[in-house]
């Protein structure tokens, strides 16, 4: 039966559509010459254009906005763009996060006559740049025939959506404009059913044996729940069991901070003797999400006995060592709630919660890394988006207790410095935007959106211009800059005072003025604080508090500052340098 | 026979003293856990560390630096800073940069057990990016093993020589202290010399035939001309001939432009009638290091025609039609120089080579691009690098007449926005440091080192961060920042009133300021203008004319403001747009 013309729409449409039915409603990324006429179609469909300084910086938004929305999308040119983006792709990868990675390709003439047009090796080659994201993508596609293009797209998405990793799609100039059925927009991409429908239960009565006989239980939670998708059943797991909870780094801010039996990051060594005791001589341990790096588990130092461990992870669930592939994480973990059995649950004594104490500190005394963001902390509120970028400041934030609804990013396993500024745009972006997310469960409703960064002064400066899209795009984003003169965290694993952990000295407070924010921002939104009660005073300020538009704080603290575990990696340095003399 | 302990350095020694041996005395990149130790071994080996503030610059002032120097180097770690500097790595492949751009990994056995430590895929392949790079470079290696690790360097080093074009190395962290033979290192890294000698002397003969037979001769320089190491030849071969010679916009500035028979870049329809009546009938074109990318040749209207051509290229002489292999061009333009028989050389009438002159401009009005680079020519001083920003102002500064001893930087074929910001860094690194340049032929010895840039708003947004390495390194760069509000050059192709080619609106001449300038820099170095007379009184200024540091000056243009080859575009876009009402 052939389509009538009302069946047909342009690819590009198509595409938009698409990515609007998935509650996109930002698309990130920079014109070039070959994406420009697909553009013209993003308004259109509803969809907000934000043109980013640079294409790696697009990325680096565009991977936060998916893990704060659970999709997100992505449009760069040919060779040029696609090839700046492609470090924030492999993070994406990395620390699944499903962004539709769309690439704006020469015509398919052009190509097929191998042209030796710009942004090309003037060799005829097209097909280098695709073959470079098959390392770093989940899926891949060109939509070079109308027959297929809308089928090629959707199946491709579904893969970023099933494996929550990105996809690349490519698109030839030509091809914006082409008609092709509008069928499939009748009915959204949907993740397919696992059709073998026993799995589930027949795992739901062995976890759930192990679950009532055991005297020792924990819950460990990580970052890969989030991509699963079950981080409101894990919670109600937990409010259910009582158990005491654990996160890895990556899975802080997955639970509510406030339930009773919530125990913080577990830090094996670092942290306390009462929880190390605990964690080691549990004889249950439901691990959800595990995401096992050595950054994400202090050099695999925190990773559950798995003899005693259930884990739930994308590709299987792991009784012991015994695996069940095939299983909805989601509908088994709705089971176990379902058929508990509160009565036979035991209540652990568990170790106790309490973190230390706000800091007194001497209104004089200068900033230290040890006390900082325990200091800090009242300035969070309820359904903040709290980052901490990978050096100082991502160990630092660790410590901070979340308010509700709120959520948390960190340095995980890709660790790209840098990533963080033009992710705190994307979340920003999201939290406007998703539905999803203002829906979520535990949020608060009445909050303000907004970001609060920390981020350290090396970080800031590989990707600062990104600021400006900010302010451009009115964000309430509080961006609070560790200035420790150089690269800390290289500094504690090799080479404190060596030139080359230096960077050059800025002015970081002028950013706001350099980047286009308002005369009275510039004159109002910035503050800095080298001493405690200099950090009060702008703690204070009802503009950093309730205020409105981007904010910079800038504090000062000492080149070899460091806590926790980089301080020991610090200690380990002083130690080898000793043995040398 | 066994070697000596005299014979041995570690790996890192003699990986840097090659780099000295090859001239270049600074070296690009950012810091990374897997790279600390080896960057423990550039200070002393005599090499400066310039630590940019992120890889994607690291990369564009590498590329620079070796096209300046010959050669260059780029120190990054493994995943996170590799991939971000990759779009800047493929620039240099397609634009013939020779970058010897070194990885370093993480050790041995990290990779043996395929640990997962970060900046990985936590699925322990190790292997992914290096396979990203095989599209990207023209050799790879990875010195795994101490018995070999100086032979793979010094061969993998010698492809980028012959090719130039950007090598891969990958160092792994525990190779950096191991001991390997220095043997090496007491002869220089040389290019081989092609054993079937007597290609040359084979074609000299018939070239003279054909060049003592010409009745309408003329040279044609590009910019491969520079990789084939021939450009003082090709000088004096025009100098000698007195035939008029055009260039590319890639060749611009490899001629000296103050010779009687210099014609500038030539422009087919829209250049003058008489260059072109003279282009088309000629019947013998030399053609020097062509490169016929879309974006050098107008769209493929510039080229010399085939059938009358002589082409001198790496891979090959060609005469007309007829390919002859393993020719060295070096040896053959000496040899055509000398055997030339002056007496037989015709002296055609050439097309007059008088540019437009200084154009006369009210000083109350407002600047234009058709006038601005004119107007603004005697700024340049001998031994100047010139740059021209990919967008409007790669065009504009087409028109500049060079000084003596200047070379030029334009847009070529990769036209990766945000490139020449980080590339002026890197030139003016070059033109400090480098032996070959401060002794080239043509120089002026007098001059002061300088490089000026011309750059438009949404380019510096791209990699503006760099202007602090520049004001750290203390060097003598102007950046001429055409603020035109948006993407221009994106404008006058599509969508010239589309949102998506707006961008921010910055203070641009904050960014001294910002990027850590000193107070009497920040007070005297900026300059702006919008009409005539402004642009002359920033030009008669002393600190502009003859100062040092890093100063900027903001003009101010419309945003539709296009010449030549871009108002054409522009005006057809406006046709296509009558055409659809």
């Amino acid at each position: 039966m052939s389509q009538t013309s009302q069946d047909t729409v342009t690819l590009a449409d198509y595409v938009f559509a698409r990515l609007h039915q998935l509650g996109i409603r930002s698309v990130f990324g920079v014109p070039g010459d070959y994406n420009l006429r697909l553009l013209d179609f993003v308004e259109p469909a509803g969809l907000h254009w934000v043109g980013n300084c640079n294409e790696l910086n697009s990325a680096y938004a565009a991977d936060a906005y998916a893990r704060i929305h659970g999709v997100s999308a992505l449009v760069t040119t040919f060779g040029v763009g696609e090839l700046s983006a492609v470090n924030g792709i492999a993070g994406a990868y990395a620390e699944k996060a499903p962004i539709i990675s769309i690439v704006g390709t020469p015509a398919r003439a052009t190509q097929e006559a191998r042209t030796n047009v710009h942004h090309t090796f003037a060799d005829g080659d097209f097909d280098r740049f695709a073959a470079m994201h098959t390392h770093v993508t989940i899926a891949q596609t060109n939509l070079l025939d109308p027959r297929t293009a809308p089928e090629q797209f959707d199946v491709t998405v579904q893969q970023a959506l099933i494996h929550s990793r990105p996809v690349y799609v490519q698109i030839p100039a030509d091809m914006v404009d082409v008609k092709v059925s509008a069928a499939g927009l009748k009915s959204e991409i949907s993740l397919p059913a696992i059709a073998t429908g026993d799995n589930e239960s027949k795992v739901t009565g062995r976890v759930l044996e192990l679950m009532h006989s055991a005297k020792k239980p924990l819950v460990f939670v990580d970052g890969e729940s989030r991509c699963l998708d079950i981080v409101d059943e894990i919670n109600e797991l937990v409010k259910v069991t009582g158990w005491p909870v654990w996160t890895s780094p990556f899975g802080k801010g997955l639970v509510n901070e406030h339930l009773e039996s919530f125990q913080g990051i577990y830090n094996a060594d670092l942290g306390s003797k009462g929880a190390k005791d605990y964690f080691e001589s549990a004889d249950l341990a439901l691990v959800f999400g595990p995401h096992f790096s050595s950054t994400n588990t202090a050099l695999f130092s925190t990773i559950p006995k798995q003899a005693n461990s259930v884990s739930f992870s994308e590709r299987h669930v792991k009784i012991g060592t015994e695996l069940t592939r095939d299983v909805s994480n989601k509908k088994l973990v709705a089971e176990l709630l379902k058929q508990l059995d509160r009565s036979k649950l035991s209540r652990p004594e568990t170790p106790s919660n309490s973190g230390p104490a706000q800091p007194s500190t001497e209104p004089s005394g200068l900033l230290t890394q040890k006390d900082f963001y325990r200091f800090i902390n009242p300035l969070l509120k309820p359904g903040d988006i709290v980052m901490g970028e990978t050096g100082t400041a991502s160990h630092g934030t660790r410590d901070l207790i979340l308010p509700t609804g709120s959520v948390y990013f960190t340095a995980v396993t890709w660790l790209s410095i840098g990533y963080m500024l033009p992710a705190a745009l994307g979340a920003a972006m999201a939290q406007r935007d998703s539905e999803k997310w203002k829906n979520r469960s535990g949020s608060n409703k009445g909050g303000e959106d907004r970001v609060v960064l920390f981020i350290g002064d090396g970080s800031l400066q590989m990707t600062v211009q990104e600021i400006s899209t900010m302010i451009r795009e009115k964000l309430n984003i509080v961006i609070v800059v560790i200035n420790n003169d150089g690269y800390t965290i290289e500094r504690v694993i090799h080479g404190r005072k060596q030139t080359y952990n230096d960077i050059a000295s800025w002015r970081y407070l002028q950013a706001l003025n350099m980047f286009g924010a308002t005369e009275e921002e510039v004159a109002n939104n910035t503050f800095s604080a080298q001493t405690w009660g200099g950090l009060k005073e702008a703690m204070d300020s009802e503009t950093l508090k309730n205020g409105k538009g981007v904010r910079m704080l800038e504090v000062f603290m000492e080149r070899e500052d460091a806590q926790g575990f980089l301080l020991k990696l610090l200690n380990n340095q002083k130690a080898r340098e000793s043995s040398k003399m």
